[in-house]
């Protein structure tokens, strides 16, 4: 599918809890990662020092649903797409499949932030270098 | 306020990340604990065996809207109150404070379920012993 | 290297503490990881259940030396052999490796048991098909 | 008891795994709050920028045997003691009691360094106002 990413991951003895399923947190967790390889697959990162400030992406909101419980040891397909591209902030949209099945959505905006060592982030545009890149990878 | 449970927190080192502020995965852990010492206030808890059966409450839906991130050492107070309660499910509904400032929000929606050791949670009606001391948590 | 193994993971952004480098309790994850991906590499698992009992594995013990800090998005390749092969446990030896730089190293022992709804896992001597898949794992 | 500080945590949910106990990494996580909490009651921290240089603790090595699983509710008192005090590093001791059962004890060795932006954490001679305070802490 145009504009789509995938990301295969398989789930963690230690992302279970005491029900015998992933633990709700972990999937914020694997759609991160998601988001992350994304950018990784076309050459930039998340976390990136450009001109010496150091830029990030603090969440703004996150949220899942979820259709059906992951169980350890089962390979997720994380299929992550742009939901909204915003001039200071992303939304990306998560599919977690288990083989066909969909077993969870979720949502995830983050504003793009310089990283101060003393001081909250401070928003700025998206600069044009990231913007390229998140285009190329979802081509 | 009527109605509301207050749970204390204090930010722990492993809960932040590199970009010096707290995971963002990890309010959902926070928003858990609160809704079960929430029970916990009243005599009940989150997982029990109950003539034989055991219940349990998977997530539905889990989200949070961040508006000022949380550091280490942070002393987080969790209001939790029931945003809906469902014949099945409970919503509940989450601010996040900071001394007087609301750092963030959050809702989780889990379904009341029977714990098989072999196959999928199985959906049941809240049951009376459960609603009961919910009602009296929030009284 | 005979007897060996070797499971590659890239560090999650999840994994860092605002130290900026991967929080040390990771590295335990990374190392049941390693020794569940050595026993999936020849058909078993660590969580089985054999002729209507549950095996699995609890930890004894488990302990890490730390020599040089990982950080957001390392390889590691953490390597896996079996240390001393008891009648009812098994101690692994990890190390992990950075390209060619050893960070880290660590040791766990877990016992085979059987784990029960209601009451505390049963230590019992390791089962025949599990020495013999671990034997082929590491030949 | 002399030189000692005891924490108290109550298990959450999240820290449990499909074994139904607490997950092993986890009481690592329990350990370095503990050493936090008792640094916090003389007034000091774990990380803290004095004189314009971030002063933090990586770890060296980190060990645990585990002689009795941890549940889901459970309130473990976590007893701290300084087991070695070096020029650079610091080996505190730990004890996990569940009211009077001793299920777990462990040890952490940490080395006072300044934490740079850019590059590998830097160890230093242990301030004196660190010492000073430890000191006070475990009197």
């Amino acid at each position: 599918m145009s504009g789509e990413f995938i990301y295969e991951r398989r789930v963690d003895y230690s992302d279970t809890d005491m029900g015998g399923i992933v633990h709700f947190s972990r999937f914020f967790v694997y759609m991160e990662t998601a988001e992350h390889e994304l950018l990784r697959a076309r050459g930039t990162t998340i976390d990136r020092t450009v001109d010496g400030r150091r830029i990030s992406w603090p969440r703004v909101s996150a949220s899942c649903e979820y259709l059906s419980p992951a169980h350890y040891g089962d390979v997720l397909q994380v299929h992550v797409r742009v939901a909204r591209h915003g001039a200071k902030s992303m939304t990306y949209a998560f599919e977690f499949f288990r083989e066909t099945e969909l077993i969870a959505k979720g949502e995830m905006t983050s504003v793009c932030c310089i990283i101060h060592p003393d001081r909250a982030p401070e928003p700025i545009p998206i600069p044009e270098w990231f913007a390229q890149a998140l285009e190329a990878a979802l081509d």
